[in-house]
């Protein structure tokens, strides 16, 4: 079981229905119209509610952010690779993936899904053997984005990332030494974004799949982006090349 | 005194010599070749150093990355807002200043800076009265930058902002609601980039001051950006208007 902390989490957790919740836990006293949305959607799921002292829910909790507001759930399951593949082939617009790799942190892998959310990614890629991170974390640090965002892991790059590509994606390989600009490639077509964890860039395996590689220009030889910050970077770039592009084939 | 960890926020003090070192703790064993940089400007700087075993490092660190070396040194001072002014009046290039307001985390802060430095920004003005964040942990987050950034406290900004409008800059707001994107500004300018906190966004001392009101366009109503992404993608779609006007300008 996870323990959801937070109105943002709980409520993004009931609305994408993804996890199982087996109780809500509320502070007493709470304001109501500050829950209703979440006491209806519980009622609706037949979830339920417990109300308990602010100190009791402090004790409960793992963080400082709850608010008065914790949920027992069963952990998000990922989704396939396969059925993401399925799904964006008959989506209209054109895709946008971010694949990631050698992201062990609970807090920078939210923060980069709040922003893939907020950049209008379809489907994060995780190069990963096993779903093994603390989902609650990682849900508190994406701003219940982690509860709405389809999520893979992607294991045999080698078998699995040739059928991406044979759906039509392209995929851009971010790595600091590309000599082309993420502002000289062209993001508007079906793409997968790869970026690679601070340590250790991207693996072999998946630069031996990349179209192309793109890089971010710094202003300085010592200045750096983090992980997150690299990938907000890059996924705001793609939203406004197609942001343009439509912008230009519309009617004027 | 505060408590530099960390290899890289200990080279970024003393190279920038904001801070008066008293003393650099070093794991015996550490690798020569790994410390030899801190070791010959300690030497320069006439700064002791103490060799103590892993455990007495791990027991005095308030982190874990500090990776066999810790430094004690009096907080970096802030720079004042008239110094910043002065300096930027002098460069050639177009100065680029990022404004920030109600940011408390030295986490979020240090993140911010690291971006900053990365994305080209002259110097981060704060506004803020009292300079009492906790500036280990925000070098700690910033990689270094925040030691090397040049920071200014901004207070009374009815007196302040406008001494940096009259210089030529202009501010520019970043807020949800604006009606023009990022994208459809001219960055080019000199320009001050004002960022207000996640909770209450810009104040309304700070938006009496802006010139132009600017938003990152999101892909959904639900979404958003935390400050410190905001921040970066706004800075670096400023530096990437700053490479395309270089780029037309220079002989082909």
């Amino acid at each position: 079981m996870e323990q959801l902390e937070g109105k943002i989490c709980v409520e993004a957790a009931l609305n994408a229905r993804q996890r199982k919740i087996s109780l809500i836990i509320i502070r007493s006293g709470l304001h109501a119209g500050q829950i209703q949305p979440i006491l209806d959607e519980a009622e609706q799921q037949n979830i339920s509610i417990k109300y308990a002292s602010g100190a009791e829910l402090d004790a409960m909790a793992h963080g400082k952010t709850h608010g008065g507001i914790i949920a027992l759930a069963t952990p998000k399951p990922p989704l396939s690779w396969e059925v993401v593949l399925e799904r964006i082939k008959y989506q209209t617009r054109s895709p946008g993936l971010l694949l990631l790799e050698g992201i062990d942190d609970s807090q920078n892998f939210g923060f980069t899904l709040r922003s893939a959310e907020a950049m209008g990614i379809d489907a994060v890629l995780l190069k990963k053997h096993l779903w093994d991170f603390d989902g609650a974390a990682v849900s508190r640090a994406s701003s219940g984005a982690f509860e709405r965002m389809p999520i893979a892991l992607l294991d045999q790059v080698d078998k699995t990332l040739p059928r991406f590509k044979n759906a039509g994606l392209k995929l851009f390989g971010c790595i600091a030494n590309a000599k082309r600009t993420i502002y000289d490639a062209d993001l508007t077509a079906p793409a997968i974004l790869a970026i690679g964890g601070e340590k250790r860039g991207l693996s072999a395996a998946v630069r031996n799949h990349c179209d192309t590689f793109i890089k971010i220009p710094m202003a300085t030889d010592i200045g750096s982006l983090s992980l997150s910050h690299s990938a907000s970077v890059v996924m705001a770039e793609m939203m406004r090349q197609r942001i343009f592009r439509d912008r230009n084939q519309s009617p004027k």
